[in-house]
């Protein structure tokens, strides 16, 4: 595959600006840029070439207020493990925007698909989950490209959510994902401008043939 | 964030194109093209921004060797649990190039990194695989601009890997890449041209509303 200057500029100016949105408009989104995302994410690597992903696209306003009620609920049980001046900024920071973002994906993983013996799913159970991981990935880009704005929550019980859209106990809800568009989009992660966390040195990441050796 | 149709374009060519290869070249890599598919890995999306990622590069023959050794012996147990004409079809993939390929890097996730409360990881524990799995994903679609051929290794027992690349007990090695150049850039999914298994209808996979509803 030859891919030129332009190519290569295009995809790092994707990575490197996509965000995990919070604040949504209420403006609907076309169906077919709907399906643009999830055929990007569709063309996600799966070990065994499994596919492990479903998408409910949640658009209701009862069901995400469900949704959101979840999410809310979980954030206030985590606070509680937080102390202090830690508390108090952990409360300050607005963690999902399910309600405000006209659609929700709750994307799942199916452990079982593939059959029993899924290349791969052998030696590391947790390869769907991988996979699901990396389709995501790819929907995050095309959404950016696409104007989209896109925030992965993960504060829930795995069972609440189960519950709200009716999905069997062995599929994993691996995210909720909130889109929309927005007019708030930010240049930096929402965590380093809270000071809640800083973006590590690559070089500190990076070792050399084995584990612990000089950067 | 504004991107323009051309910019859109290059994101879905990489996206449909992206490959996972067993066969490489000898060539050697230019290590600022390395760096720049480590530096889209960081950029990747980590919940709670705790970045649990390190990048083991290996490139030492000896080590290379007794990496391609645990996957083999991987391969060939997994073998035993198929049969018949699958078990014929399984041996005769070619799950894995690691002597053939220049670079392998090791990615590993630290469950640890970020403390006790990363934000998230207390409501499920397995964000930081998700996470690594995202970084990776940004990674291949990196490599696969820069012209680079990308081979993700599910086969081994993590503590195989652990023993050979000095990996603490805690540090989970979520994947072995190869990575180096090709001639032999498939345009179909590797899988699916050896009758493995074939694409899912997008249509299918996915549900409005909840899980089963009408596609």
């Amino acid at each position: 595959m030859f891919f030129s200057e332009q190519e290569k500029e295009a995809l790092y100016k994707v990575i490197y600006n996509r965000r995990d949105i919070r604040t949504f408009l209420a403006d609907p989104i076309p169906a077919d840029v709907i399906l643009k995302i999830l055929h990007a994410a569709h063309h996600g690597p799966s070990v065994g070439f499994m596919q492990p992903w479903n998408f409910i696209l949640v658009t209701g306003e009862a069901t995400k207020a469900r949704l959101a009620w979840a999410a809310d609920k979980e954030r206030r049980a985590l606070a509680i493990h937080y102390e202090d001046q830690r508390k108090e900024q952990f409360l300050s920071l607005k963690v999902e925007g399910i309600q405000q973002a006209p659609l929700t994906i709750c994307v799942t993983s199916d452990p079982t698909r593939g059959g029993s013996h899924v290349l791969g799913r052998n030696s590391i159970p947790e390869t769907d989950l991988l996979s699901t991981a990396c389709a995501i990935q790819n929907m995050w880009l095309a959404a950016c490209v696409e104007g989209l704005a896109l925030g992965w929550v993960s504060f829930y019980k795995k069972n609440d959510v189960r519950d709200i859209l009716d999905i069997p106990p062995h599929i994993d809800p691996v995210a909720l994902l909130s889109v929309g568009y927005t007019d708030k989009y930010p240049s930096k992660p929402l965590l380093e401008t809270a000071n809640w966390e800083k973006r590590r040195e690559l070089q500190e990441l990076i070792y050399h043939e084995h584990w612990g050796s000089e950067n």
